[in-house]
This record gives C-alpha cells, structure tokens and sequence, in this order.
C-alpha cells in the first residue's frame, strides 16, 4: 500500500521561506497568466490559447494560432486554478475557471473528443500524427486538470467532460483488434487517465494507461511506422531525424535502464510507470523506475536538480555530460523529476527520493519564476554571460533574463500548478499503519485523516534559514502513531526531541521514525552549514570547480554583487564560508567567500599572450540559486573555480 | 602597387614538415576526390556532384542530388588540380580534369549559364534566390576553377566557358535600370570575378564584383525583398528567422566594423574587398577591411586560427565568445581567413598578416585532413569528449574522427586546394623595387623574376622542428635587391647573417630587410622555445587554463598518451616544458610537461560530494593540434587547467 499525500484542502502553509512564492499563485500569476492567455500583457509573446477554444467551441471565427499543444497552458492554468481553490476558496476566481471549464465543454465534440488545434485545423487528421500530434498529451493534462477542479471545488463537469473523453480514447486505443496500436509520442495522458481512474474508480481508465505503458518500444516502432504512411504531415522541422529514443519508444519499459530523451517526456513517463507498478504490482516495472531513477539522478542530472543538458531538442545526452553555460534543464522536466521522486517514495518509503525531489523545487522549479511571479525561465543554466546568449547561435536557447510570456505553451502554467500543489510534498501517510512521513520542511497546519481520528499537527520553522523544526501533533489516535521524520542528505548531527527529552534512534530508509502515543512535541535539529561540493570527476564541465550550498539550496555568484567576469574568479575552499543573514529577496541567508579575480578590464587588448593575468584578493557574495535574474541582467556562474 | 605571390611553377617545395601533406594532394586527396565525387568511397557520405553534370550536360538521366551548391566540389577539385599541375605536370590527372572540363562545358547553357541544381531541378528559378541558392558563389568557385586550370596547363577551355558566365552575369546584374540589383546570399563570386578579370583583362568583371560589394547591406535588405516575393522558395530550414548579419548585408560593407553572420561568407566577402580596395585605390574600403581584420583576429578567433564559434549557423557571435567544447571553426572558415591575411600582407606589406595566416594554415586548415589525405574535418573543436558527440544534441556538430566525405560540398577539395597552393604564401615579391619578402619558413628552390632577371632562392630549413633559415640567391639583379625577411611573432632573439656576418637591423613592419647587391646566403636564426599562452581573460571558456606552443604550432593533450579525462589534468608552468623529437606523425617534437590528474575512475560513484578528488603527479605529453585525431578516437583538450 503506498502512501499518500494530503488533500489540499487540509494543509495550510504559512512559511517564511514558501509562502511568499507559494502566495504569488493566486495574488499575481494565476490572474497573471490568465491576462497572457487572453493576449492581455503587452510585450509578451503571444498566446491564443483561449482564443483557440472560442473558435472550436463556434464562439468566435478565426484560424488556430500556436503550438499543436497550446490547449494544455489552459489545461495547466485550470489545474493550477484547482489546487488554489482546494486552499483559498475564491467565488471570483471560480467564476472564472468555471467559464474556461464551459468553453472546454462547448468545444469538447459530440463524441468526447477535445483539442483545439484538430478541430480548427485538421478535424480528419485525429491520431494520425501520435508522434508529433500531442492529442493524447494534451489529453493527460486536461484530465489532470479536471481531477484537480473536482478535487479542489466538487464541481463534476470538467471530470464528467473528461470522463467523455478519456472513455472515447479506450474505445480507440488498446490491444484489441480495431483499436490504435499506438501509444502518445508526448507521455502525460498516462499519468492523467491514472488520476482519473483513481478518483472516478474506473480501471479502464488505469488499464488504458497500463496498454500505452506496456506498449511503447515493443515491436516495430509505432512512430517509425506512422511516419511512413501516406500522407504523414509533420510539424516539427528539429524532429527531421526521428530517433525513437526522444520518445523513449527505442526499448520496451521495463528494459530501459538509462534516462534518454526528451527530459520531460522522459519524467512524464516514469510517473506513469511507477503509479502502474504500484497500482498492478508490477516488481518488474517498479525495477525498472529504481533503475531509471539511479541514472538519472546519479548520473545525469545537474546540481540544481535540472535535467536534460542538450539545447537542441531539450534531451538526455550520456552519462555525467552535463555542461554549463549552455544546458537546457527545461523548468518543466525538474517538475517532472519532482513528480517522479514523489511517486519514487510514496511507493518504496526511502528518502532518498525526497532528497532529490527537495534539490529540484527549491532550486530549477522556484528560479523557473521570478519573484514577482510576472517572468518565467523554460531553460535553467547554470552560468550565464549574457553577451554571448545570442538568437541564431548554439547559445540561442539560454536567456540571461526570465521571459514575460512564451509562445510556446510550457512552463510558466506548469510552475504555478507545482507551487500551488507544494502541500503534496510535505507529508505522506499511511492511514492504515497510522503513519505520517514529514518530507519537507515547511511550515504548516494540517488536519490529518487517520483511520477515524483527525490529527492536527503544526509544523514550525524557519528552514532554510535555520535548522530547527517543531512539530506539535494533537489528537493523535489513541492507538498511537508514527512520525517518520527525513533526515536529509546534507544534514549533520541530527537530533531528535520528543516532548523535550532527546530521542536517540537510527534514521532507516532516511527517516527518524519516533513513535507516538499521545499528543506530543517533537523538536529537530540538524548541522547544515554551508558548503563547497565538487562533482564527480567524471563531469568534465565542473573539473577543478566547486559550487557552494547550504541545506537544500544552491548558490551562485552574480554579476551584482561580484562585478563581470565571474569566471576570472577562484575561490578559497580553505578559508570557508559566512554566514550572512539579509533583507535581499525578502528574507534570506548570502554567504561571503574569499577568492581571487583577474584585475581590471582587458577588452580591446591582444587576444593571446605570455603573461599570466594578474589577480587580486576579493570577498565575494553568493546568492541562492533560486533567485538569480531579479537584479537585471548580468552574469550568473554556479561552478567556480577551487583555488589551491 | 601591391606584392604578388610567386606563380606556382616557379617554385618547388621539398620542405621536411610541409611536403609530407602537400605531396598528399597530387598522391592521395586528389585521386581519392575523385573517387568520392564519383561516389566510389565505401560508406561514405553520396556526392553526386559529377552525376548532376551529367545529368544537366544531358548525358544521363535522373534527378538532381545534393546541396544545391554541389557543384562547387568539382569546382575546387579542378582547382586543386590546376594547381597540382602548375607543379606537378601530369598527363593522366590533366586527361581527367579534361574530361570534367568537357562535362562542364556540356552541362554549360546557350547563353552562358552553369548550375547544375538550377538547370536540372527549376530551370525557371534562376536568380530568383540569392539568399539560398547559391548560384553566384557557385560561379566564383568555377571561375577560380578556370583560372587555376589556365594558369596551371595554359588551356583556356574551362576559361573561355567562365568568360561567357561571367558576360552572363555582367549583362545580368549591376546598377543599371533592367539589371538585377542584387547581390549574392554567399559571397564568392567577387573573388572568382576578379580573378578573371585580371587573367583576361576584362575590366568589366571587377566592375561587377564591385557593383556587388558597393551593393551589399545598401539601403532595402535584398534578400529580405527577395523573400516576400511570391513563390519565394525556402531551401535551407535554418535560415527561417534570416538575419541580415547572417550574409554580412546588416549594413554597407564600409561601415562594418565587427565580424558578423557567417564566418566563410565574411572571410570571402573581406577578400574581395581587399582586392578591390587595391584594385581601385579605396582607402575607405582598405580601412574596413583592416578595422574587420582587427576586430575578427584580436577578438573572435581561436588561439588555432579558428574562426566562428557557433556550431548554429556556423557564425561570428561575440568579441571573447570562444567555447572550446561546442565551437564551429569551419575548416573552410581557416582557409578564407588565411587567403584574406594573404591579400592584406600583399596590400599593406605587414607581416602581422602573416602570423595569423601562419596559425591559421599551420594549425586549423592542416588538422581539417588526416594523416592519410583519407579523411576530414569539417568542424575544428579545440576539445572533444567523444561520448558527448552526440547526433540530435547541441555538439551534434562535432566529430571526434575526421569523416571519408561530406554530403554537403565544401571542406575537403577547399582544403585540397590550399595545400595545392601552398606556394603562393610563402613568398611575396614587388617586381618594380625589386623586393622579395620571405613570410613562410618552407623549404623551396625557386625562380623569381624580378624584372629582365631571372634570381633563383633556394630556402633550406628545418621549420618549425627548428628554428634556423637559410636563403640562398643567386642572378641577383645588377641593380641589387631587397629581402625582406619575416620575423614571426613568437620570435626573441632574431638574428640575421649575410654571407656569415652578422646583420643588424630594426624589423620595420614585422620584417627585416637586408639590401643584396650580389649573389649571397642569408642564415636567419630565432629563439622560439615551446611556450605556455594565457588568453585575454575577457575570454571566459579559457580562464585559469593555458595553452601550449611552439612556434607557429598550438599543441595538445590526446587521450591516447594522457588517458582518459583531460579535463581533470592540470599542468604546472613553473616546471616548464620539454622538448621531445619523435618520429610520431612523421616527425615532430613532443612536447613533455608536469602536473597532475584526477586518481582513478569515477563512474558510478555519487555525482555531487563534499570531498575534493584526490590527486596524483603525473608527465604529461603534448602533440601539435594538427595532427590530433590520428590514432582512433579519443579525447583531445587544447586549454589545460592551470596549477597554481
């Protein structure tokens, strides 16, 4: 039996380091995003996405604008819209979504059928592009939508029109003789006929996911396939060379054993894979997501918990090539990668998985948006001289300032659904075993269901500021319960007490489990100073470099507080690292380092030459990683070099 | 007046470093060319480019094939062979070239016209695409073809079929009202026009290459016009979003000052207009091009004479954008900057022309063909990660082992043509003043007309193993003449004998010039030890590293005598270098160096951690660039990590 997050409903944040991103969902972005949906904000690329929707809904006359996909930023906004709502009812805003919801259904066809771009553009090529068509992703993320406004209102339309959906795609795809044969070359319907299932009961819906699961790279390649028939329309010219790696179709499932891809596919699909392994108890599926995970998390994935290092075509490359200044690490596939460590440790309760999970949110994901919550990152690197970010060059991709909008619907809608769902990933439970598993360090009050008592626990901390966190649990069940507390990868000496006697037990699987047996106090400590880290040496990019962290976050150095050329800079690991508190970015800790820069400017003089450039002693400032980019532009360097 | 290269049947090379590649020409590149044209080179890419002549000669039957440039590779074949011939008289080569001579002219229309792509595939689109067509440059390619070939076996032929071209094209284009008022999408049918029109002494072909330079970036964008045309045809994908900067066309050429777009376009486009600059005695356009020169060569060119550092659009970016591991660097790119230092060094008679045109030919333009004349490199990376070459990827791009052949036309007979012409760089001479410069050290016999005499120079050297010259002339004119001898930049300690006495004299120009009343030996000697270099610290990919030289020779690290991860070397500069002799690649000096490395393996470990690797001393040994890539496929690292 796996474990669960909360409802929404019952979790209720109020932390010094998350809310004031987590408050900007429904203060700034949602009412943000809904103004760029309608083509409202001036300067920002342009949308449509609705528009599209009036015009298949016969609202509006007019031709399909944007990607085959640019249904799935309602999809995502409404998703977004669901979670928000589960904690900040708001009669306001639910008019709003409630309205999209009716547009959706005006343009759902008479069979079920949804997607903007088939119905205004080739109403005759339904599924006949699986590879490059998105139907079925798009698919996924209204029906994750749909379950998130259910979940988060009670309103049934948007499930029951999904319902209607998702009950045509069983009558088209499966094993049966008639059917597609075809699986999605964008994984995420998987994921959003799983959530559909589970909250309708309907397991033909977890079947359906189970078939395009089972299916993918078996046999003849289907896309390969697709590809040659007649008629076959393609729409992305960079998918010219077709390789069924970029959709993981190159192997059947259960035999990959390395990450490869397109990263946000990649991710999408081992979500599905590790709900379905619990769901049908399928070891051999669930080896294969451990395996899957190990690669990528060990092998393939920057620091900041980004993944996928190539620009083009936003993919895996190969083992520990994971370059700098001109990575992808795409904000949506650290949200994917988040997903999947949820789902990762939910199933097999080791922390592990929150480790890396906690790495991507406060990292990739929170720099993905802008402290205002009005501009947004699709693509996360880790260094950035901004001259050198040019359109038309192998550096086109890395924009040295977050974007007000994308014409490409993406990340911004995805990153306000992963902070308005941030209450999934604090607690896990297990009902049955009365068991709550704390995972993440947040602040909160949350009324916990526990067979048939309701426990209130509170959480409180300043974390990442300090590593102190108290846990007041009320109502504990009078059986007792148990508190699984994770001890993360960078802690040192950690001490539990209980009521105010210390409690000394070895974590297992990552986790302090203190047993309860009434209402009680638990206090944690734990010694995370800031450090330097090296990568491992196989990591040609980050040889004779370290990056620094404290707890969870990731530092970096920017040209604000360090001046240009931030790659002139080495710093002394020797001499350590400051502790410095600060009002900059609301409310943060900068750490103070010493180091050495080259002197002086040279712009203009020779190009090569004997003499050693001079350099001179510097302090200098890092800042969390998450908040790069709010200063203007400058440059950005999370590798620096070690002097020794 | 400006200098002239030697004719290339007055000189003979037998030099101890050069002859082994140049002698490949006539051996290995040319013959084997001629197989790949021919499409008989086992698993390599399909050329086609002969089968396309015979097709448009209508000899066979069949559909075009190739980039719509294809021709040019039997253009710069013949062109190597015409300078193979000038050298080398050889009945059987000189009946092949005949042969595709006698194809081309087939292929070649009523009124003058020659494009195989254009005659086969749209015989009514002729020049209704300068941007993508390449029709133009295709034509300069067959005209330096035709020249090369007349100048080589005296047949005019080939010369008499690019007259009626080039009438073509004078009646086609220009300023006058009827004519097209364009200018070619890529530049090099000026350098081709030119040439013909000094060979021919027809004014009217460099009035036209100067309508097109006078043209160029004036007023309306031509290609941006010529693309909102109806039944515009788009031919290459990448070039959708255009930028005028792509085809140096932003802005009129007199007021570029940087080096933009394209890096084999500016190269050509700056040779022309150094031409032209002599040609009509433009100050103007002769300040553009040395302000391009400077700009290009002092800010935006690798240590090995590499230009364009973006793998897309193989273009200029940024002054000190110079990435090591994902660079362009076209072969081609190498050799048009070598021939634009050549006509500058001819012009302004500076030798500081001649340092780059050295790098360049020495390093980058020779590393662009294997050992064997087999194989070649199109993209020149100063380090390789081979697993990280990934096809579908951001390094796409770079090839760790040079290739059997291109399918699309260019650097192989580019580079053939180069080593075939090699002669032209290493003298230049002003028959007038009766002065010779010296500007490469190469090993020659040859006879200099220097008005009604007739000198013979004989150059014995053992460059760059060492660093002494002799210079033998004999039949001095009566009158006397002036030597100037080039002192390369890298030379301490210049020190010049005449008749063995010592000959002291400031270098004017980077040259020392020794007034000869008679026949005598001229021994010239330098200090040129094997260097550390540092580059300009706005170069940001090269902080902290070093670079190794000796002479005009960069030198680097391969996996096959350093092992494996480059990256975690570090070389310590106080201990200096060594000075090996080998007989490896023929015969050269190794360069031998301490410092250390990364211990052991680390594939598998945990990829982020608080321990700094450990490690070890260790010899590390130095090959010159351009033999890297010669013993299988391994790493390769130009900039070192410096220890200090």
């Amino acid at each position: 039996m796996r474990l669960h997050s909360l409802d929404l409903q019952n979790i209720r944040i109020h932390d010094s380091f998350w809310s004031k991103h987590v408050d900007l969902v429904r203060n700034v972005i949602i009412p943000y995003q809904w103004e760029a949906m309608n083509d409202r904000i001036p300067d920002a690329e342009s949308s449509h996405c609705l528009e599209n929707f009036r015009i298949a809904a016969g609202r509006a006359q007019g031709k399909f604008y944007g990607a085959v996909f640019q249904d799935t930023d309602v999809a995502k906004w409404l998703e977004a819209v669901g979670f928000s709502l589960a904690c900040y009812p708001d009669e306001e805003l639910e008019k709003l979504a409630d309205g999209a919801i009716d547009l959706i259904a005006e343009a759902q066809q008479e069979d079920g059928y949804i997607n903007t771009y088939f119905t205004v553009e080739e109403p005759d090529g339904r599924w006949t592009n699986l590879r490059e068509g998105h139907e079925l992703y798009t698919a996924g993320h209204l029906m994750e939508a749909a379950v998130a406004y259910y979940q988060g209102t009670g309103k049934r339309k948007f499930l029951d029109c999904m319902c209607r959906f998702a009950d045509l795609l069983c009558e088209t795809f499966g094993i049966e003789d008639g059917k597609i044969h075809g699986y999605p070359g964008h994984e995420e319907v998987e994921i959003g006929l799983i959530k559909l299932g589970c909250v309708t009961g309907r397991g033909k819906y977890l079947d359906l996911a189970k078939y395009f699961i089972d299916a993918r790279g078996v046999g003849e390649n289907y896309f390969l396939k697709e590809m040659s028939r007649p008629g076959y329309k393609r729409i992305f010219p960079e998918l010219m060379n077709y390789q069924p790696e970029y959709s993981q179709s190159h192997l059947p499932v259960r035999q990959q054993t390395t990450a490869e891809g397109h990263a946000v596919r990649a991710v999408y699909l081992y979500c599905a894979m590790a709900d379905l392994a619990e769901a049908y108890q399928d070891e051999e599926l669930l080896r294969a997501c451990e395996t899957l995970w190990e690669n990528m998390t060990q092998r393939r994935m920057y620091i900041t918990g980004g993944i996928g290092s190539s620009g083009i075509l936003e993919r895996f490359t190969t083992d520990y090539d994971l370059p700098n200044g001109f990575n992808y690490s795409e904000s949506c596939a650290s949200i994917g990668l988040a997903l999947f460590g949820l789902r990762m440790n939910q199933i097999t309760r080791d922390a592990k998985y929150m480790d890396v999970v906690e790495r991507a949110l406060y990292n990739t994901v929170l720099a993905g948006v802008a402290l205002d919550g009005r501009s947004f990152f699709y693509v996360n690197p880790l260094e950035v001289w901004p001259p050198s970010c040019m359109e038309g060059t192998s550096r086109q991709h890395v924009k040295p300032v977050r974007q007000k909008w994308f014409g490409v619907a993406c990340c911004p809608p995805n990153i306000a659904r992963t902070l308005a769902s941030l209450g999934q990933y604090i607690y896990a439970v297990d009902e049955e075993k009365k068991a709550l598993y704390v995972n993440l360090f947040v602040s909160n009050e949350s009324d916990i269901s526990l067979g048939d008592t309701e426990t209130h626990v509170k959480l409180e901390t300043e974390f990442p500021m300090k590593n102190y966190v108290s846990l007041r649990a009320d109502h504990v069940p009078a059986c007792g319960m148990e508190i699984y507390l994770r001890v993360p990868e960078y802690a040192q000496d950690y001490t539990v007490c209980v009521d105010g006697k210390a409690y000394a037990v070895m974590p297992e699987q990552g986790y302090v489990r203190v047993s309860v047996g009434q209402d009680c106090e638990i206090c944690v400590h734990f010694e995370a100073p800031a450090r330097f880290l090296y990568a491992n040496p196989e990591v040609r990019a980050d040889a004779g470099k370290v990056a620094i962290m404290r707890g969870p976050l990731v530092y970096c150095l920017e040209e604000a507080d360090n001046g240009q050329n931030l790659a002139g800079i080495c710093v002394d690991t020797e001499k350590g690292l400051e502790e410095v508190p600060s009002a900059l970015f609301g409310d943060t800790v900068l750490l103070k380092a010493s180091g050495q820069r080259i002197v002086g400017h040279h712009a203009g003089e020779g190009l090569y030459g004997t003499k050693r450039p001079e350099m001179e002693n510097v302090e200098l400032t890092a800042v969390p990683y998450p908040y790069w980019g709010n200063r203007g532009e400058g440059e950005m360097l999370v590798w620096i070099r070690e002097r020794l």
